[in-house]
């Protein structure tokens, strides 16, 4: 991007930015407090990339999409990749236990999902690859900000428009032959994720084919996140205007929904059919608190309801299964094109895990000990601890007691540093902040 | 309006329209805390007038609009309607005095005005009065909520669309022959108040013809009505793209902005010269707590820069000339057209002064005497104290030191009570609440 001049004291800036937060719900909650909101926090500054790179990852977005949905699909894949998981986390477990207990008399042909595939660039990628984009992680349930991303875009594009000097802004078309950004043309990529995940939602409302059925997000208890969740509403609202969408936690639905005769999940008192249960929560084990909210889950798994995502998706975006589609001849199996599976494969960073009678086990022990910075160690489980970089890594390998096994190690991408301004809450706000930037390509099957 | 039917329960509307709030602008800031909102007080349901009524006051808004320009102009009807109040009213008194000081060397013609109209349906008023509308106020300054209650209107609109059976909304023109609200239309009025005022600052910015300049508008410290001013800030930008607006208070004016040698008003370090002065503070005594904010008014109005108002125009917004207005043959001095004489005092309420030399002084005070219930007494002050109402009348009408002459006495409406909810932050809603309806028509010059 060209240098910019701003024509406002950056405090202007500020000032406007937070106005124009207030009035367009760039907000969430205030925890604790009834009915107040703040803005979330945000860079002043849209961040940059590459044309090229950002159409490289969006054009395999499709492929990722029909990719992930096979493998969920694909009951032999998911158990060996999940083989290693299963016995030592509880959470994967349960899911997979209540795949297992619906699959055979499984209602619902229609598989809804809405994806997030999260990307960074790495300063370090060989430069023979494709591209420098590095997949950190595939989200298969609850792909969040879909809606707060659409409005911080507007954001950013108002202080282009009015903030900074001779600016033009150029909303781009994909794989277009537009010119780049120029000391007087600035290109933001459209972003119409949120009009899209409704547009989603909507089809599998029509498959549903029940015009009296109402739609049901799954929230979290105390549930800040309102905006965000509020453009999606709104969204789905303008797509079906005569749809009725619930909001309800999985407690609150353990007393007011249940399967009726048919095996549609209604809501008790008023025998309303829920026709699309699109998931807000459930994506780590302490949304799980009690038992009744794994029975509920499991009821809405039976039901006819399409699920957005099923157990099975939501297994799929295991960080396992990551792991596992990096291995040889997976990729192949799902993918015939050749030119498909290197694209793909070109945006895995290196991965492995450490299995003692894998054939290069003491080959990757041998790696992290000489170059321990340039990895990061994830536990398997889902929502089951923190990352280990560096030194702390070195001290991972010589305690006896710690199970490698339960670990993935993955290359550490090095995203470049740029600067922003970051804004907060309460006034606190860093002019000059150093940022790094990950991108989320949203997709639909 | 005809009955409605809602399809979800009272408390899902309620949470519903809060979301819409959040997400749509409908906000405020909490008092105390920094960069936190939450919603302003609002009816969950739009209030019903007759299409006969809005079109009645909407139509004679455009004479009203000239009638004020006229009087604000007018040294001579000013000078009469105040000269009860400048002896007795320091604030009133200190604006004339700038008026005065001003008025010879007047640097700048043109008059920008935003005027709100306010009325209220009288149950009482006579059959045959071409309206029921009473004109409760005319308000010449800071005419708030042309921002907010346009997004009222829309959420308003979402709330009768989604969750109201077989309920299609029209938006209605006006002076059209249109049906009236029915089981399945029901009519809103479009509410363009914020555009229209943004672009009668666009108008004052072209005809200032300095497409350098900038807009300054004068705020209160701590302001919380953030979302209403930001609403008017975003319309005028859509107006005029590369016009930077400036939200500052006196106090910071004081230091930051003088007169150059050509009498412009500028910004004393950017040089940047202020076109026009929109005032959303001055309107009561309060605000100028200083002398020196006295003297930054006087300074802004001796400028070239285009006010709004100008003292004058704020001066005829006083309610003493509200009352002058009522007077024989005064209204005839400012129109010629002897139906829009008719219109426009058919909206009066009676008043009258106590003025021992008036004829029908003692008459009035024993119209008081017996129907005190049926008056409101006014303080001819601005800003300076509270109405007095019934039983209160008799114990001012016998108190010897009160002064009567410092009182306006008014018939008392008698509005319609109607039902609503009202939805207030942290959850202090009431369902079935008494309300009365109060509407104001924008008008600019």
């Amino acid at each position: 991007m060209p240098e910019i001049e701003l024509l406002w004291s950056v405090d202007d800036v500020i000032e406007y930015s937070k106005r124009w937060a207030l009035t367009h719900g760039l907000l969430c909650l205030v925890p604790n407090e009834c009915d107040q909101a703040t803005f979330v926090p945000y860079t002043l500054f849209p961040s940059c990339l590459s044309q090229k790179e950002f159409e490289f990852i969006w054009n395999i977005q499709a492929d990722y999409n029909l990719l992930y949905t096979k493998i969920s699909q694909n009951d032999d894949i998911l158990k060996k990749a999940l083989e290693s998981v299963i016995p030592i986390d509880d959470f994967v477990a349960r899911l997979w236990n209540i795949y297992l207990s619906c699959k055979t008399n499984r209602q619902q042909p229609i598989q809804l999902d809405i994806y997030r595939n999260d990307y960074m660039y790495d300063t370090q990628a060989n430069d023979k690859s494709q591209t420098k984009m590095r997949q950190i992680e595939f989200n298969t349930i609850s792909s969040a900000f879909a809606g707060l991303t659409g409005i911080i875009s507007q954001l950013h594009k108002a202080i282009f428009r009015y903030s900074i000097r001779n600016c033009t802004i150029r909303d781009i078309e994909l794989n277009s032959q537009q010119q780049e950004s120029s000391d007087h043309y600035v290109n933001f990529m459209v972003n119409n994720a949120v009009e899209n995940a409704a547009k989603a939602i909507a089809k599998a409302y029509e498959l549903y084919n029940n015009p009296e059925s109402c739609i049901l997000f799954v929230i979290l208890p105390n549930e800040r996140n309102v905006c965000d969740q509020g453009a999606l509403y709104d969204a789905i609202q303008k797509q079906i205007p005569n749809v009725k969408i619930y909001l309800k936690t999985f407690k609150e639905l353990v007393n007011e929904i249940q399967l009726n005769q048919n095996n549609n999940l209604c809501f008790k008192n008023s025998k309303e059919e829920i026709s699309i249960v699109y998931y807000r929560a459930g994506y780590i084990p302490d949304h799980y608190f009690d038992e009744s909210i794994w029975n509920m889950r499991k009821t809405i798994e039976q039901s006819n309801a399409i699920k957005c995502p099923t157990v099975h998706s939501q297994l799929a975006g295991c960080k396992i299964v990551q792991e596992y589609l990096t291995r040889p001849n997976i990729l192949e199996s799902f993918i015939s094109n050749s030119h498909t599976v290197e694209k793909i494969r070109s945006t895995f960073a290196p991965m492995f895990t450490f299995d003692t009678e894998d054939v290069d086990y003491k080959k990757n022990i041998a790696l992290l000990l000489s170059k321990p910075d340039n990895y990061v160690l994830k536990p398997q489980r889902e929502g089951g601890g923190n990352n280990v970089f560096g030194q702390d890594i070195l001290q991972l390998l010589s305690d006896k007691k710690v199970q490698l096994s339960n670990y993935i190690a993955m290359e550490k991408i090095v995203p470049p540093v740029s600067r922003n301004c970051l804004i907060k809450p309460n006034g606190k706000h860093l002019i000059n902040a150093h940022v790094i930037n990950e991108i989320g390509i949203y997709g639909t099957t």
